[in-house]
């Protein structure tokens, strides 16, 4: 036998004899290759941005494909177009997405911001999770937010726009091309960039029909606390009735007793005086797992608590329209706002339930009253540049 | 006055002065046109069909595209192949779509035969009006399964295959590019033709893990009757670790008494002794909306009632997973089966329920017991054109 032999029995070989098992890649924004396009487009201007009913978006988005067994694919930064999906492809049949909105704020400094976008990352992580799609690290996540906004942030939202936003879409899809119901083991994420329609100022302030008595929209042992897109599409039917009949979004209300959730795609704010004579301002807790953790919610929560607390207790548990009307009708009820990316901070001025009207106060016009204003003033104010703050994350552009 | 101009406003005139607006197309199978593929695929012979990771569909699809303003496009059936959706497309996020499942049969006979179609296509419409997309025509739906299965059906599903099926996969998916959440106001239609693994004879039968205590598929007011994406995608999670413990599906409960609704995919019946003696086929009630009104759970029924009412009462009624441990332990627990498109008519063997097993006989190696036998056989004849039928359609095919 000869010694080089005996040494390869008793020494852990440098190289595989045999190829190893392929590597499982984790999401890598280092390894991101850009693709311009060839066919830059016009930026529109903001009054016709939002006019159409097709969403605008940049000239690029940022694409990374995921197999079970080899990881994530080198992301791509391409230009804005088409996917390519077989018609087999799970997240046509089987509701397997997920998704985040942020918005991106072009500052009175003339900088460009994202608010919180570590809470965003996180959370389409949670939601892929519930729907059996594949996590990627947060912060490479955020770090592909960030070099779709270093390319299209300055010609799409330019520094002339001062106080404007655009709004950035993460996508994470289930791709696998199997017909029987299965964990998809390959899948798309994809970040894309767009205009949305201001929305946080509705002349005579925001309008809610209670859901219908036949219709709930998330349960206990459900999913309505993550961003999947099963929680959307059922909800459009009562939300398009309720817009038909004048209203801007649905107050989900859930159980026999009617707690109240969500807004729509917000989160729901009541600042009433309780019997006991304390103000409070209250929102759903999260506890149940019925409601999404909005971001803006928590930062509404966060900002209330460290600013508010010597006149308001803030509070996040169940309450019910039976305390929203009698709140009303002992003349405790103070404002009402709604919360979220796209609603921003609304003030509500009236929900309607079971055809009994509550009329909330307001501001002037419907506008935002004392202490929705400071609110939506001071979270404003952090992703406009007014002042510095750890939210307010300024993201660096090539001009 | 001229007198031409006194007749024309007592006359309604015969050609409006301008244009009409543009008329609603409905979905009409008789406009379909034809493009064949160039590139013609091998038909995998039966035992490598179904053998790897991704859905084998035939040569060809068919496709008809709907807008609101115009109504449904003619239908084209053309080379199957992938389908380009802008990112922004509604189904990408909101779960707007929905689907059927229904298998086409190549007879002992030698003719091709799909079961009850009527029933898919007035359910697709159902389940396509939960989540706010368009309704078409049953039988202009149903016409397009046929010209799909005229054309594929003799090379896909060939006669010396008597015994076999492929699998039929109508899908509408809304497709409009608006990241803002609204009814879509474009969709897509379209149905392709597969391979799938036949399912109903697991060695042993089926066994059925109940659900989580903490997850519950559908809800009173949601939308567990339908057919939509959304009540697929988030039950991949329990599936997925019920089959890692060598389960086949989930047994869904529902409430604090734990009522059996549907085993996965499937519906759910169950066969015992009541305590007053009688003997009872028993399945989940539609009525609180919560399990899907399943073409195979449908049909089971009828068959039933009309066959078996001399020894067995049958029964749409809420039973739960305490009666049928009650049932176990007493010995009055006969048989189980799951119905379905996919599943066929499975016995059920075993449930597993917080780790308290419960044991249903079968017959021998766990098939089907008298009664799942019996029901089984009958459907079996029908769609296999052992026995003529109404619910067994013959659908033509080009040599």
């Amino acid at each position: 036998m000869a010694p080089s032999t005996i040494e390869s029995q008793n020494t852990k070989p440098e190289a595989p004899a045999f190829p190893e098992k392929q590597t499982v890649q984790p999401l890598d924004a280092s390894k991101l290759t850009y693709t311009y396009t060839t066919n830059p487009r016009d930026v529109p201007d903001e009054a016709t941005a939002n006019s159409g009913d097709e969403t605008i978006c940049t000239d690029h988005m940022v694409v990374a494909t995921w197999k079970a067994s080899t990881g994530w694919s080198d992301p791509e930064l391409k230009p804005y177009g088409p996917l390519n999906l077989m018609p087999t492809a799970s997240c046509l049949h089987y509701a397997t997405e997920c998704f985040e909105g942020l918005k991106v704020y072009r500052g009175y400094d003339g900088k460009l911001r994202v608010f919180r976008p570590d809470r965003n990352a996180a959370r389409l992580n949670m939601s892929a999770s519930r729907i059996s799609l594949p996590q990627a690290d947060p912060d490479e996540i955020t770090k592909l937010i960030y070099a779709l906004l270093e390319v299209d942030g300055a010609k799409w939202l330019p520094k002339e726009r001062a106080g404007s936003f655009l709004y950035l879409r993460p996508t994470l899809i289930g791709t696998q091309p199997t017909i029987g119901l299965v964990k998809s083991k390959q899948a798309i994420l994809y970040i894309i960039l767009s205009y949305m329609p201001r929305q946080d100022t509705p002349p005579g302030g925001m309008r809610l029909l209670t859901s219908p008595e036949d219709m709930v929209r998330s349960w206990v042992g459900g999913f309505g606390y993550a961003k999947v897109g099963a929680n959307y599409g059922p909800s459009v039917l009562a939300t398009q009735d309720a817009m038909q009949r004048g209203f801007h979004q649905i107050l989900w209300l859930y159980g026999d007793q009617g707690e109240c959730t969500e807004a729509g795609g917000s989160n729901f704010f009541v600042v009433w005086r309780r019997k006991d004579g304390k103000k409070e301002i209250i929102t759903a807790p999260l506890d149940d797992r019925l409601i999404l953790d909005g971001v803006t919610r928590r930062s509404c929560l966060e900002l209330a608590k460290e600013r508010l607390c010597d006149e308001f207790e803030v509070t996040e548990r169940k309450y019910t329209i039976g305390e929203l009307i009698e709140a009303e009708a002992e003349g405790r009820l103070l404002e009402s706002f709604a919360a979220g990316t796209a609603w921003f901070v609304t003030p509500v001025s009236a929900i309607q339930h079971r055809k009994h009207d509550i009329a909330i106060p307001t501001g002037p016009d419907g506008g935002p009253g004392e202490v929705t204003d400071k609110i939506k003033g001071w979270l404003s104010d952090i992703m406009y540049g007014r002042t510095e703050h750890e939210w307010g994350i300024v993201v660096s552009e090539r001009e």
